[in-house]
């Protein structure tokens, strides 16, 4: 089920009409293999949703392992994307850390399926789930450290910080995607944010 | 595949024996459907493991479905029971987080088929799935309702609150056990209780 990692990704495309198809066959995979799982998702409604023949996923993707190891790396460049654009320009790391929070439950909204496909990453694709959580991990961890030498936040384990705060950010965006609460997100932004500056304590 | 709630759970055994059976059972379910995953496990492979005839399975479980609606509900009790044990008596509510936090990553490690069992019922049973968490979020809002009332913790949304510590150890608790990362429990409570309680700010 694993992409091994020596052979290349998806083959890039060389043109602009190339690169749209492929986004569409993404958009679709998302869609389908979001709603029905991995194992009912088929080629054939992937092909059928991005409105391309069957033929035309094969110059793209060679199997339905290889999109879906695909979407869920593309998912979280995109995710990482729309954070860093979020949070790009804003010198100091306690409001990039709530207008991070706010872009990462603003894509999850926008994203209902992501959370389905990547918690069901980790029984049809392993690696690219926990690559998935460690790529994160680890741009979290430089970005607390970095904060914490110029002195914008308190000295403290970044490592640690790093999982505590990507499990916040996960924790909420389930409660909005998976259990359907409908905190809006500038109230759920505000009162993580408030603990997450100041903890519990009185 | 999902367990109708007007359907009552599992037969309660009414002797020790049948009850110290029942667990037998339960713990290796926990044990093979956590290896093989739901679809792979067998109702034979759970009772060799258990050491116990097949037809002895069903005088506690129905089904397959039956008993993995049942691990989780379970699981969750368990490990409430243990979090309710180590915070019991403790008077303050920042002390109680912390050895709340210890409590649930030493289950957690104790039981490390738990994250596979949790997060495949999201697809195999997502009320059971659901359950699992709200009931985790509904003790523990009331909890930190509480402790602001008394004026332990800041003031601050329950609901929210519990939801983004909740994530913060399970996020804690994944990394240890799916992603292999091997700091002591002891260190990682130590970093995420100073988070928790006082936040980034300086």
């Amino acid at each position: 089920m694993m992409r091994n990692e020596s052979i290349p990704a998806a083959k890039e495309p060389k043109t602009a009409k190339g690169e749209a198809t492929r986004r569409a066959i993404l958009a679709a995979a998302e869609m389908v293999i979001g709603r029905l799982g991995f194992n009912e998702a088929s080629i054939g409604e992937i092909t059928r949703v991005a409105r391309v023949a069957q033929g035309t996923f094969y110059i793209y993707f060679k199997s339905k392992d290889e999109i879906f190891s695909e979407l869920v790396a593309e998912m979280g460049r995109s995710l990482r994307h729309e954070i860093s654009m979020a949070t790009h320009g804003i010198a100091d790391r306690l409001t990039a850390e709530r207008e991070g929070l706010r872009a990462f439950l603003t894509f999850v909204a926008a994203h209902p399926e992501l959370y389905r496909i990547v918690q069901e990453a980790q029984f049809v694709d392993p690696e690219a789930y926990r690559a998935y959580f460690r790529t994160f991990a680890n741009g979290y961890r430089h970005g607390l450290a970095e904060a914490v030498k110029v002195g914008e936040i308190r000295p403290g384990d970044a490592e640690i910080r790093a999982w505590a705060l990507m499990g916040i950010a996960r924790s909420l965006g389930e409660r909005a995607v998976i259990f359907g609460e409908n905190t809006t997100i500038d109230d759920v932004v505000q009162s993580a944010h408030d603990l997450i500056v100041h903890g519990l304590k009185r």
